[in-house]
């Protein structure tokens, strides 16, 4: 399982996330797209930060909402979403490929990904807006207990999924991830690293009531917010590479 | 000559330029690029509209600053600037791309225009970020008295200019436009004809002091925003084709 | 029954609606406080304005949403609203000041006007929102068969309201406005005064369903959008001032 | 002398400042009004820690630029610079008043204050943009060897300033603070006191040539951003108050 982490979250004179740290322990980058974060020179300085150590690269689009960090669902027309994402992620490809990059995947952020697990005809808006888009990038989704649903109807667009897990989030038994609100939400490290293992080597992961969940995840979601997260990621590695 | 409009510079509820009646009668769209005007799915509809009309597309990129209309100059530092023209240029070009057409030059707007004619580190900025810039992508300026050197400059990046004139307006001896707030800055219709016939036989414009000034345009600037301007373009258009 | 109109919804370059067309026929003034639309220039000439003709003036706040003109449902944190039309009331009344007038009223917009009439946690947002403000301001509204409700729960928040209907549009039997969407939903002239008319004399209207519905509305919203809008005012007033 | 502070310089998901800490050593708090930082949440939990500390208040307005975080000049026409002081000051005055606080003056933010102190014209833009403010607020400059033009200029237009010295900052003969970009500019902890200590027993600085220049500082400029700059400012504080 590879490992992606949102990156590229500064904007102007605001900084967020611990971009260098985490970069050299990566395998894929989702880089904003400068409609939840950040800005054009943010983009460069990431897109090239991921050459330097031959990271993928995806984009990471956001509904308008600077102020929220896309974290607040926007009710928008369905052209309107479509053209917004095209927008978001031809910017930021253009941008890797004057850095001699390639985009290949494409993860929306905050609200829009939510949305797009909750409501199925936002997913398929996404699809649609991949489906059209002339380079070859698959969309990152939740890995599910509808995976296989998901994949059938991303076949349907023509486009591939990517399915990624968390390590640190507590699951339903519908392969969704606890509210943040709701204790015991986010795991310890001990339980982070189990559920690792379990990803690793059964793809499955323990849910909230105690049962075993299959959850065939192509890659592993972290976070560079902070060192103790990056400290993490090592760890998380080692289980990974115990496997492969 | 070819006839070149600023075009897509709607944005959101708000409606600007008569987009769907001048496209029919000129060769150059210049498309805005969401910085000043132009949201993703006007961008998305103006492409629409050029592509029926078999117009030439360019991207029409401006500072950031929708409440001025990217008419105010902004002091950004270099590297920001290049940035922020990439992630226009790229926005609009891969949006192009999705529809299947491709994009052929930029022409910077209002503000960011002016101040390339200028200031020349300015214009060597504008010129390393198309220099940089994966697809072959002509620079759009005004024809002047420096037309020469210009090009020149344009050479040592190994990028093509375009050179514009404009049909309305009065120039000094520079070849530069004479500022709109001076009186008999923008020319009636029977002076604004006897300039195009110049410009088309001549190569030529009559300036403010009487002087004859070489001008050697490629395409000349037309507006869209009212139907006496589309008007006058039948007229243009008709001096233009009696003289190739 | 005054009658109040969306004014200064024009945005930098962006001109909206024909307000100075319309103002000497209306008597209060909702103005745009720059988060959907109105540009502090903007505020600044419409408020001018609204003191020529003596006009009542009242903020118009929105949704942070220029794109979409506030028209998008945005799900913000109850204190991030809260602070969001403060923000926004408390610039226009510090223009207002300036300019020698007082602010009177309140009027969500858009999205957030429909938010509003849609759930009650939004209205109670708003009313704690005016309840804290140090002006006396009252709430706009949609006059509805929930008018008594509205205004006993207003009165738990000491803030009074305004009840307005809507001169063009159809009821349904629980005094909402039937969607643009639907066929009928927008009122001929000939309806249109019919239901003035009503307004005035029975302080009702006839529903979808041919009920009649009692509205006691304090004010009728009217449209400055166009010529053919204008030139209705002056009917409707016709009507009004028959039955004063 | 008092201290000042640019405070509520976070905006979204973005902090920046370590405004809790800081507050509380402070006299005057300089808060952002949402054009270059400082969301309306952001601007209500400012004022809230203000009056917690029984800071006094004052507006930092900008250029509308948050990419630039307002240190970018823009080319503003007059009034709509008028226009966009009086929309950021009433919001935040506004905002005040619901706190049950009182806002004292005003002090521009980045490149409007740089524009202010380098062009008289901007400068007497912004006196005239307080002179028809109701409120009674005080215009904050820098106090140079010019102190005394700007007192005389500020009372034709009956505004009060406030002159504001800085503890860190190498000052030229004119009075100026020394570019950034120049060797010296910014003083080691050492000469940072012993200016402190020159401005308040002698209302002096040693300008970067030697000579002693008078400056008649009303308030001396703190920066919060960082512990150790808020650990100088106790430092700050010892001098000062030994010498009252």
């Amino acid at each position: 399982m590879l490992l992606n982490c949102d990156l590229g979250e500064s904007f102007g004179a605001w900084k967020m996330g611990l971009d260098v740290d985490v970069m050299p322990h990566i395998d894929m980058a989702n880089i904003a797209c400068g409609f939840h974060a950040g800005d054009p020179s943010v983009m460069a300085q990431t897109l090239a930060l991921a050459k330097e150590h031959s990271v993928s690269i995806g984009a990471h689009p956001s509904y308008p909402d600077l102020q929220g960090f896309g974290r607040r669902s926007l009710n928008m027309a369905k052209q309107d979403l479509i053209h917004c994402i095209h927008y978001q992620v031809a910017a930021l490809e253009g941008m890797a490929n004057i850095a001699g990059m390639q985009l290949t995947y494409v993860k929306p952020h905050g609200a829009l990904y939510n949305d797009m697990m909750r409501d199925a005809s936002i997913l398929e808006t996404l699809l649609e807006a991949l489906s059209i888009y002339p380079s070859n990038l698959k969309l990152m989704l939740l890995a599910t207990a509808q995976a296989e649903q998901h994949k059938n109807l991303a076949d349907q667009y023509k486009v591939d999924i990517l399915l990624e897990a968390f390590a640190d989030r507590l699951y339903t038994d519908d392969g969704l991830l606890t509210p943040r609100a709701q204790p015991n939400a986010v795991h310890n490290e001990e339980k982070l690293l189990e559920q690792v293992d379990l990803l690793a080597t059964k793809q499955s992961v323990l849910t909230a009531t105690g049962k075993t969940l299959f959850l065939p995840a192509d890659t592993l979601c972290v976070h560079g917010d902070n060192l103790h997260a990056i400290n993490q990621i090592q760890k998380i590695k080692n289980i990974l590479n115990a496997h492969t």
